[in-house]
């Protein structure tokens, strides 16, 4: 098996409707690595039900996928012809009110949970919430523990002073895995040049969302637009803080994305992004509909003036990088200990 | 069986290390109603688990104690020379994320829930959070979901801004069933005046609390200085607003209280309302150590110069109002229905 020509090119985040057509893509798409939604409001015993779907692809379809929990297993996909699968959180659900389930998910293979999702959690304001009074006591202390066990910290769907404070408090680079700037497309979703600014400085990582409501014109977005928006975005957070989260939902039924917006928090409809009239999955851009189209993405990075090391690095480079850091525990001469023994 | 001669006395709040002695007790001190802490930090099946444990002692006292779910059941308790015993919450965990679940903890008996203990919750906002950013999105759903149902919001335990909107959201009065106005003795668990102000406009009841961090020179706190402060309360919120909630915490071994405060929410300890040298349960003042007490408050508010009508609206008048107003569903000719209508 000869190694792909192509950069490795790793997705920060996809929820699809997962099948063997999915998996055949990536490998077609040349994915080395992928990281899942393996939750939205799912608490603890569900996520671990979830996970157990994920065991049974994984022993069914062996030639394409694994389970990764590291960066160097980003590398063996590569070696094996293979798509690592990172599992992740969209919500801090799965550790319902225990901060001794950090650990846990994170030796059932967690590496990212977002620490909230739209609304309110226990832990932070998320972006749909009329105000944010920033990370909470609770939030506090598991940003610390995640720290601990290398689960990172992801702020895509949390509001803006929660996001910044995560920055502030966590001690380790935090991760905004499916977003676009709002100075491109102005949306809930989408972050402001301060916070851009901030993660970029702390060390941290953004992946660029593919996801039509979170795109200039939605549907009718162009792959130039997108790629110039990410040139115009490595102006201000430079290129090495930068990557792909297309936010890929593919063939999934509008149930799910109801469930994704309303959970078992109300008895109401919102209709979240979508609207009364388009409430459901949108249409995905021409040049994006599946796993296959990576390609699209590298050329277009290509045509707007990046040379072949940025391409790289955003194509899954960074990512990388930052999976290298990140997903081990906490190194004992991190910058708090030291602040520790200098005082 | 002869009915007392002293006026109907009910306890809003109560989370003892419960016994036959305690419940002997509760007989000797005449009580009526008690309103019994179930869950602290309990998730929905660790709550069903501790209802479980009521119907055990329900089943083995049935001459000292039974389930009360309605005003009705007070008087019941007192014409049989028995004490109603009402569930209650002092954090949302019991619903968890699941709105749904409202209906079904009021259907097993639960008449009070606190949108919040101390910390952020997924509806509300603690009173020891640095910051409060009102009633969640969650938050507003809830609270419509336990007025229709007839589960009545305690914010005991919240923060100032969220209790001022709960109340505004309410549709159904309010209650604080346990804490003490800050006037008399400032605590982050005391209300300020706006606060009982706008409680008493808005129909809500006020619950006095004896547990020591809430009374002025704690555990020394004189049966005059506590009744003086009932009569200033008076003064600002009327008579019949007010009640008694003695959060008494009889025979709790000390690691109980490092639950409440810490519950699963942290790896380090807080002291909470103590401190590192005083961390467990505090000494109770001397008139008032457990329900044989009740006797005592009643004569003291008498020596404060309350009238036997007001004596007997605060001793439990006041309170079984509340309860025949508050446990059954909305009425179909609700303010919130007359003001659709006149839409």
């Amino acid at each position: 098996m000869s190694a792909p020509t192509h950069p490795i090119r790793i997705d920060c985040l996809q929820y699809c409707n997962w099948s063997e057509t999915i998996f055949r893509q990536m490998r077609q798409g040349g994915l080395d690595a992928v990281h899942v939604t393996i939750a939205y409001h799912e608490n603890f015993r569900e996520t671990v039900h979830n996970i157990e779907k994920w065991n049974r692809w994984f022993e069914q379809f062996p030639s394409l996928i694994f389970q990764g929990f590291s960066g160097q297993d980003v590398r063996r996909a590569r070696e094996t012809g293979r798509t690592a699968i990172f599992f992740g959180f969209q919500n801090p659900s799965p550790i319902e009110d225990d901060i001794g389930l950090v650990e846990i998910v994170h030796r059932l293979g967690a590496r990212f949970m977002q620490l909230s999702y739209n609304n309110q959690s226990l832990l932070a304001t998320g972006c749909y919430e009329a105000d944010d009074a920033g990370i909470t006591r609770m939030g506090r202390q598991v940003i610390k523990e995640m720290n601990r066990v290398g689960l990172v910290v992801d702020m895509s769907h949390s509001a803006e002073r929660s996001t910044l404070e995560a920055m502030e408090i966590s001690e380790r680079p935090i991760a905004i895995t499916h977003a676009n700037p709002a100075f491109w497309h102005s949306a809930l979703r989408n972050k402001s040049d301060v916070v851009l600014r901030a993660l970029a400085e702390s060390g941290g990582m953004l992946g660029f969302s593919a996801y039509p409501h979170h795109l200039k014109d939605n549907s009718n977005c162009t792959l130039e637009s997108y790629c110039e928006m990410i040139a115009r975005t490595a102006e201000l957070m430079g290129t090495d803080h930068i990557g792909i989260g297309t936010d890929l939902c593919q063939d999934q039924p509008d149930h799910v994305v109801e469930w994704m917006r309303t959970g078992r928090w109300t008895r109401e409809i919102d209709y979240g992004e979508g609207t009364r009239d388009n409430p459901g999955f949108p249409t995905m851009p021409a040049w994006f509909n599946d796993n296959r189209d990576f390609g699209n993405i590298e050329s277009g990075l290509k045509s707007v003036g990046f040379d072949a090391s940025d391409v790289a690095a955003i194509m899954g480079g960074n990512w990388l990088d930052f999976y290298d850091q990140s997903f081990g525990p906490q190194p004992s001469n991190s910058a708090h200990d030291q602040r520790r023994a200098a005082e």
